[in-house]
């Protein structure tokens, strides 16, 4: 009873830590070595639950189809989901990080997250939104949105574009998350009117739903494509907990949270989101995925 | 021929304005004509589209129903949109406000935005989701989520904490909109992590669904509530077209924009944003209302 008591106790706080990473196109051995050097160095600082880019062992700008099936991996007896779940025993953490899937025998490819604790693969989710010429290459996400249990609370990943649909945050709400994991590439635009909008998704998110919200990105040059950093850990408020990190440096931001704060749905006296939702007038959402109204 | 080849030119270019001022409580007749002066001054400015904040002619901080109703007025015959729409004739504009909304007959009241043009009273739309003590004084709205044409492109509205409920920008986008005009009075929380999210909430709902969105807040402080300004105009990549405007002063915010450019779906060539949406997953959304997992 002791035990318990002494393990609820801590288990109230958590830290969560996002990694920003370079991860280079070509050299998946060295890249899920460097994940791993950045992982040893979040648990040495406290971290309970480190969260990974997108494509964070392969890199992103594929060539062809060629190319990203020759660098993915299955789950979860790939290189990576193995040499992660050996870190993850090792110093008892867990990790929420992207890979290229490929499915077990070798049909179909995916821009995946896995989730992997300090007792093995727990779940894995399937980037459901895929952006540009990621069509390509993957297939769109088939394992809908699941929510895992963790004795800190319930986990949620969802990968950079799916961030841009509110209803992949709010079906991931609805089903209990207190904290949604969002490996990311994001990408600046040229112009300055096209800088990312990553961290905004995140923080509006988070508040429309009350819940935590990690933003894992990348930065560096690829292949022509510069990706922005800027990672960030944000509370039920919309604000940030830690971070955003910078443009263009590895690092590791931490926040000590406790993720329960996510299950006072309450914003004042009056106010509970999902009783506040007009679920009367949201089936016209459902239609055909076209708008009713050409534009 | 000439005559129509002249206004479709003249009216792909729209100035969109938000209008940010300070209502006060208990006294209608002096805000109504406040509007006005602020009106004729944007209209002077060039301004096509004028957006005033919610309850701009009522003030919002009600004590109790019996204030609240005698502040209310019908539409289209209340002193406001009789005002406005004398105005809107004369300036040939089209004004997008909040009102305090008595029913006709006299028994409902809501918080609701009026649209009105050049040839009068457009249309309405009554708050579907309250805030606080809102719930106390108004009746959630009962006219759904209308978007009205106009010579410019087609607009929508939502008041206030409607912007923290994607699916309510998700429906007017998905219904056609191009803009949608927020009349608000956004609340800073006393600690620095409750400063409003209503900024974020226009950025990411714009982008989300690559339409324009138009925050027009109220400053001053009422009854011991303060209320930040940072009125906003946004354009479809989800970053400024004008403000954010001061936290405490009465201005004028300008941005000339084509709203065709909402027309334009594809972020990239291969995403159209309603295309990319996971129709097949989203019915989960339109459950009871509650939790499905309890929290």
């Amino acid at each position: 009873m002791a035990e318990v008591k002494k393990m609820l106790k801590m288990e109230s706080k958590v830290t969560l830590c996002a990694v920003q990473m370079e991860p280079l196109i070509g050299y998946k051995e060295k890249n899920i070595a460097r994940s791993l050097e950045l992982i040893e160095e979040a648990a040495d600082h406290g971290a309970n639950i480190i969260i990974l880019p997108e494509l964070c062992t392969t890199g992103y700008m594929f060539h062809n189809r060629r190319e990203a099936y020759e660098a993915a991996e299955s789950v979860p007896e790939g290189s990576a989901c193995v040499k992660w779940a050996e870190i993850a025993k090792r110093k008892n953490v867990y990790i929420a990080a992207g890979i290229t899937e490929l499915e077990k025998g070798g049909l179909r490819c995916y821009n995946s997250a896995v989730l992997i604790g300090p007792a093995g693969h727990i779940g894995t989710y399937r980037k459901l939104h895929l952006w540009g010429d990621e069509k390509l290459f993957f297939e769109p996400g088939d394992l809908g949105l699941p929510v895992f249990e963790t004795p800190y609370g319930r986990i949620g990943m969802l990968i950079c574009y799916d961030m841009w649909f509110f209803e992949a945050f709010r079906l991931l709400a609805l089903k209990g998350a207190d904290v949604v994991c969002c490996p990311s590439n994001w990408i600046d635009g040229p112009p300055a009117e096209l800088r990312t909008m990553g961290p905004h998704m995140a923080m509006a998110n988070a508040t429309a739903n009350h819940i935590f919200v990690v933003g894992a990105d990348r930065i560096g040059t690829e292949r022509g494509c510069t990706y922005p950093g800027r990672s960030l850990i944000v509370g039920p408020s919309g604000w940030y907990k830690a971070g955003p990190a910078s443009d263009d440096k590895e690092e590791i931001i931490y926040a000590e949270v406790n993720l329960m704060e996510a299950r006072r749905l309450n914003r004042s006296s009056m106010n509970v989101i999902f009783r506040d939702r007009r679920i009367d007038l949201y089936d016209e959402m459902l239609g055909s995925g076209e708008t009713p109204v050409p534009r």
